[in-house]
């Protein structure tokens, strides 16, 4: 791929088409914000930040950066974990901030359309105002944009009942690569017309267009919830025990997985006092919901039961709304906790639920041959294990060459359990040089060769997943 | 494209791969029954029908096909009814009638692995011997295979609560139009590695490849149920019902509606009594799923006053197991009865939910105009609706020519009102007159460009969808 650089010329035209307010070029004092998202230490300046109001914009400039061998990359709140939203090789970055409106809730077919800039916990509000649900919300569900949501195919920790970002989409708005703009499906919850364009889009991480509006499914929300909180002496058991609780007949709105470390650096984080007794090694945070207490406590009744087998200490249950509240707080800072700790790379380890046994002793032990401690904690039910591997005072050279090599590990522990290397952050930037562990060359070509279709000039989001 | 005829050379070859007793030409007895499956009364003959026993016999007579330009159609069980699994262009139809095993049951990870020649209700029941769920059952599940329901994005009463095939598929082995054998995705219930791939072939109707492996997930088995049979004095209050039902905050496991004469003839083909008073129109049958008959009963009392709104007639609640089976074979055989009665099409047209009052009325009104008689019934919960035309005394011109105006009346309807012309059924041969309709010349050409990726020589199931 050979690019041109943002001339003069374009810069005027870009200005013409957003208006000068919303171009930012290097002397703005908030450029920098754009050069980075929250993936490591990493930056890289794009040429020139565009703030597009509606798609028609966006279509314009794509179509600009077509014809001129410009790179596009499309960007949301910044919140992604695999260097999506990195402009590797400079050109343009087109913000999605402006396109923050919800459009329609639609009470009648249980339906909303909604712009990619919206924060995602902005919409779980706004729908849950009207007795909706939309269940999919990352750890950064306060300042993540829907947009970046289905680019990365996220999940969170309502995922192991209630299915990722994927499941609530019906139907896509984008600007294609080359500047037509498209519907990828139609507003139903079944389609059998012509091959899924639309889930083709999700998880591309945009690398074939720009998603400009979103047509969101939804459902009723639920009620009632019951959150509990157990601690296991061994960590093996916590991971253990997890797939045994489906066995039950149950499906926990949430399953989560927390090492010890995990809860004592996001309470320490937090500035939350808690007092873990020292054999504790590992939690699990389960959540039951519904519309009906008394079978929520039923089903806990069968929970605390089955977990009597696993050695667990004494389980905590959430009694009040702030009690919950704070138990959510200390679950999704855990990621922030450890950025505060200290420089890290997180691994988005996926495996068959009932292999996190085997993932989990497989990580610890591959950190002790590689000499890296890591902090691990995710979406259980899931099989979804973050990894967050720490610097720490590991050297540099050791940081960036022989960890590399302990991550393939990892990786290809995950590949043999029947996972694979990204659950919910994607592959961006940070773990294409591992793709090949789970992909072979033959997929890889399809992949490439759909990208050529999309995209003949491989001006959108280039230097990502392949 | 130009196709090669099968040369005595490559029937040799195909010989020795699948052996004598695995291929049937002209000469053969049940021959005939490869050339047509349930759409219409429509006939192709292919040259040659080859029944390979896994995936490896499946990649050498793709490499031969690929190399000699041979038209291939795979096949299932032919129940399909968009004219998927017709030979149109002739050559190599390969059944997989062969690939009839379940793999593996882990209970472990609530996951299955099987060929795609397995009969949908084979592998509901043996999942259900574990206590475990796969919801999808299209109304032929008694003969359709799981491979021709991926193929085609199958749905079926159970999607309004548990989603459609798409939603249980994590991971697919496929020999590519090329030859070579790939894994889609991994298996597990989150992906964010490269280009969901899994979801591509889903619903691509055998035109990007053939499926030689699935993996499903599951879900706990419900273990109660309620079923009620409501009648309506007017049809499109019965549609009104339905978005008002999720409005309670409840979703039915089965949300299926029924015009009187979609139930009057399914009695009269299955030889069932029924006496219907003179004044009901329409039916909703209706499910409720759980594990708490308590829960049930009081979620059935709000549904119950609900009703109460919509001048209903005595409404049927199944008190036995025998009783739920005869109402869900009524159901069941819709289809097979308007088939026993007349030649017939159906249209499997879908629209956001609360849109049906408008599409069933827009049906019958465009069925005035063009003269033709339409039952209907099908997945309300859904939006799904399927409206089967009635030939009749229809002259065989009106049939096969003014007919398509009103279909293409029907389905702009069903654009229009947010939906599409194809819910669970495929475009196939039948409906690729109508692509038009639904998507643009962007998407198609899209569409067209990456069945190129995957099939240079454009040999897979050719002159289907677009």
């Amino acid at each position: 791929m050979t690019f041109s650089p943002v001339s003069d010329t374009l810069l005027n035209q870009f200005c013409t088409i957003v208006g000068e307010e919303f171009m930012l070029v290097a002397e703005h004092e908030n450029f920098h914000r754009y050069a980075s998202d929250e993936t490591e230490d990493l930056k890289y300046f794009p040429e020139v930040v565009l703030k597009p109001a509606n798609a028609e914009q966006i279509a314009q400039i794509v179509t600009l950066c077509h014809e001129n061998f410009i790179p596009v990359t499309p960007r949301g709140a910044g919140t992604g974990l695999s260097g999506g939203a990195l402009p590797v090789h400079g050109g343009v970055v087109i913000s999605t901030e402006r396109l923050n409106k919800i459009i329609e809730i639609d009470e009648r077919n249980l339906q909303a359309t909604v712009e990619p800039g919206v924060i995602n916990e902005v919409f779980q509000q706004a729908v849950q105002e009207k007795g909706l649900f939309y269940p999919p919300d990352p750890a950064s569900k306060g300042s993540c944009f829907l947009g970046g949501n289905l680019s990365e195919s996220s999940g969170g920790p309502k995922a192991v009942k209630y299915g990722v970002t994927k499941d609530y989409v019906l139907n896509l708005q984008v600007v294609l690569p080359t500047g037509e703009i498209i519907w990828t499906g139609a507003n139903v919850l079944k389609n059998a017309t012509g091959y899924n364009l639309t889930q083709l889009m999700i998880g591309s991480e945009g690398t074939l267009g720009i998603i400009t509006r979103i047509v969101f499914r939804l459902i009723p929300y639920p009620t009632k919830n019951i959150l509990m909180l157990v601690p296991f002496r061994e960590e093996e058991a916590a991971a253990a025990a997890v797939s045994q609780i489906f066995r039950l007949g149950l499906i926990p709105s949430a399953l989560e997985f927390m090492e010890r470390e995990a809860i004592e650096w996001a309470a320490e984080y937090l500035k939350i006092e808690i007092d873990l007794p020292a054999d504790i090694l590992a939690h699990l945070l389960i959540e039951l919901d519904g519309n009906d207490l008394d079978v929520l406590y039923k089903e806990a009744e069968q929970l605390y039961e089955l977990l009597q087998n696993y050695n667990i200490g004494e389980l905590l249950l959430a009694d009040t709304e702030a009690q919950k509240t704070e138990l959510w707080k200390l679950r999704r800072n855990a990621a922030n906790a450890v950025r505060y700790n200290s420089v890290y790379k997180e691994e988005d380890t996926v495996v068959p639920r009932a292999e996190l046994p085997k993932l989990l002793k497989g990580v610890k032990e591959i950190g002790k041959r590689y000499g890296f401690k890591s902090v691990c904690y995710g979406h259980a039910g899931d099989g979804n294990l973050h990894v967050n591997i720490i610097k720490g005072d590991m050297s540099d050279d050791d940081w960036n060459n022989k960890l590399t090599e302990g991550i393939k590990e990892i990786f290809a522990l995950c590949v043999k359990l029947g996972g694979t290397i990204s659950g919910e952050h994607g592959i961006g930037l940070v773990q294409k040089p591992y793709i090949g562990i789970a992909l072979g060359e033959v997929q890889l070509n399809l992949m490439r060769g759909i990208k050529k279709v999309f995209d003949p000039h491989g001006i959108m989001n280039p230097g990502k997943i392949f």
